[in-house]
């Protein structure tokens, strides 16, 4: 097991990350301070049906009294209404304000539970437990929490930092092949944006991980969420600094929500958002053209695509872009590559970022 | 205008209270740091008649667009429903994450907005702007925030400090009178609990505020402000200080809840429930005799009832006390008075405190 900790002041917390660490997940939460007694399980009905038993009894055996709450897979889940039947069964078990949300599954699950924790009684604790790897190599660390509205993706939600992170590796075992791959992208984010070595590695080590060697995968996850908290302990509210995890997303998030949700899957989106982002980092960030096919060339090795689809210039795409651009009056602040490892901001209009891709 | 600061590190802020400062509302906020552009300036359909057209045109002066967002007056629209309108209308108004929020009205609207504010992109400013002498006197301070779940009071909420307060007494002209003496109520409970000599101006200047004179209730809302702010300050979460604040509040919410709400307002509740505590503080927290009955008379003096009802001890009063009793495990923390201006806590069981009403 790594361990090491997030300095967030009076929100800093601990971060595990290991094989069947999930059998720790009480005793590491009581030495985190979360006080035993009436608690959720919060999980997803993928998740439950490997891991909620174990959770469950992992949680027993320290005195905690867990209520497992299912919902239902998908990012249909990061509802309003999804999370009043959380709060419902929360009533239902009587937590209080010394009781805690363990949030057992990925993105979905630690969004919406942590922004319950958040908003239950002015603020609970919360636990995130990730189990795929998008949310073990990101997005478990930062506090960041919420549902969707209708109109807008992430709307309602808060900064609540977890009072630990427990990832235990050998629950991507059970992954599918797809959403194994997707985490990969976010992880190949960390290398591009702030540590090159790390992209050295992962060339070497690509095929360990693509076969789930535990070892690997368990240094893959501690070195993206160290090198995530070191970007988040400068910058929690994402005031700056912070911006730059967003390397990809600009682009991804457009395809995305273009595409319609669901077509994409998240970090598939951003793979193709940062190979563009490589593109626009030539002409605009200082990026070697040998440094950009490198990147290209190691996403396509885990699987991903790197190529706008064609017919992605539609009318959604632009105004999702434009609606980025609107919120920062007058050009989106992107992120771009000086080197590999060294991640800045440009502020790019739409033609500019367009322009990219019609020659 | 008297005008201080609450100390809370990165939250810290300024009050400001005076005298038709509601038309400087844009440049005191400008002054604390909220920017300028598309703002959400909610409020209830009672003050929107007397306030909000002062409060926009102030707004717009300072170079804010408010979007004015009327909410129904009364404790309904502490709900979920409410809060995904108001939602609703800030993404029509397209405010983002440098906007903000101005609470224009009493509690209801200040937890409300001020959990709008919380909970819209992970959290922008919200400015309480109280127009109650409950909200000037006590609820505009300390960050709770929240809305009421069909099972529970304030389950759906957040700690959010504001950036500023800005109470103008003036707005206190219009308050019905039932409004206005329950605020007096939350103004006593600063002297019982903290600051003897507040009692004693309180009984010297009662008649002058009664019948609302500016100047005097300008230092009797900055007092009450200050002394809360000391509290808060040492206790920003309720971990145990700040638990003094609910002196009458145990059984004036459980007199609250089992007559049903609205049969009495807050307030109302609260005078019941600290002239309860002072019966209890004789018998168990050291108050004398002559004390107590100080305490219930000047209560008294504003009008506001100090006996518990005939029938009180309902099934429901009991359940609504023991409510509190389970979830802090074996018994009810009450406040108690030591003497007047001296709080303390002390853990009661059921029958101690019910045995105060039976003989």
């Amino acid at each position: 097991m790594d361990t090491f900790r997030v300095a967030l002041g009076p929100e800093s917390h601990p971060v595990h990350v290991g094989d069947a660490i999930l059998d720790e997940l009480g005793e590491l939460s009581r030495a985190a301070g979360v006080k035993s007694g009436p608690v959720a399980l919060v999980t997803d009905s993928n998740v439950a049906r490997h891991y909620s038993a174990r959770a469950a009894a992992a949680l027993q055996k320290s005195g905690f009294v867990p209520k497992l709450i299912v919902i239902p897979a998908g990012e249909g889940s990061k509802s309003s209404a999804v999370l009043q039947d959380v709060y419902d069964q929360m009533i239902d078990a009587e937590i209080d304000r010394g009781g805690a949300i363990f949030a057992l599954g990925g993105g979905v699950v630690g969004d919406l539970a942590g922004f319950a924790a958040a908003s239950y009684l002015r603020g609970i604790a919360v636990v995130q437990v990730p189990t795929t790897l998008v949310a073990q190599v990101d997005s478990s660390l930062g506090g960041k929490t919420g549902v969707n509205h209708p109109r807008a993706k992430n709307l309602i939600g808060a900064f609540h930092q977890p009072s630990a992170i427990v990832a235990d590796v050998g629950t991507l075992i059970t992954l599918p092949e797809r959403e194994f791959r997707e985490g990969l992208a976010e992880a190949i984010k960390y290398g591009a944006i702030m540590d090159v070595a790390m992209l050295t590695d992962l060339e070497r080590d690509l095929d360990r991980i693509v076969s789930r060697d535990l070892v690997t995968l368990e240094a893959l996850v501690a070195r993206s969420l160290r090198l995530k908290a070191t970007v988040v302990t400068a910058d929690e509210r994402e005031g700056g600094l912070r911006k730059i995890l967003n390397f990809g997303h600009t682009l991804g998030h457009a395809l995305e929500a273009s595409a319609g949700y669901g077509t994409y899957l998240h970090g598939e989106a951003v793979a193709i958002g940062m190979a563009a982002a490589a593109t626009l980092s030539e002409k605009f960030g200082g990026l070697s053209a040998d440094e950009a096919s490198r990147l290209v060339r190691l996403i396509r090795r885990t699987g991903l695509r790197t190529e706008m689809p064609p017919k992605f210039r539609t009318a959604d795409f632009e105004s999702a872009l434009k609606l980025d651009k609107k919120r920062l009056a007058g050009g989106v602040e992107f992120v771009l590559l000086q080197r590999l490892g060294k991640a800045t901001t440009k502020r790019l209009d739409f033609g500019q970022i367009m322009a990219a891709f019609t020659n």
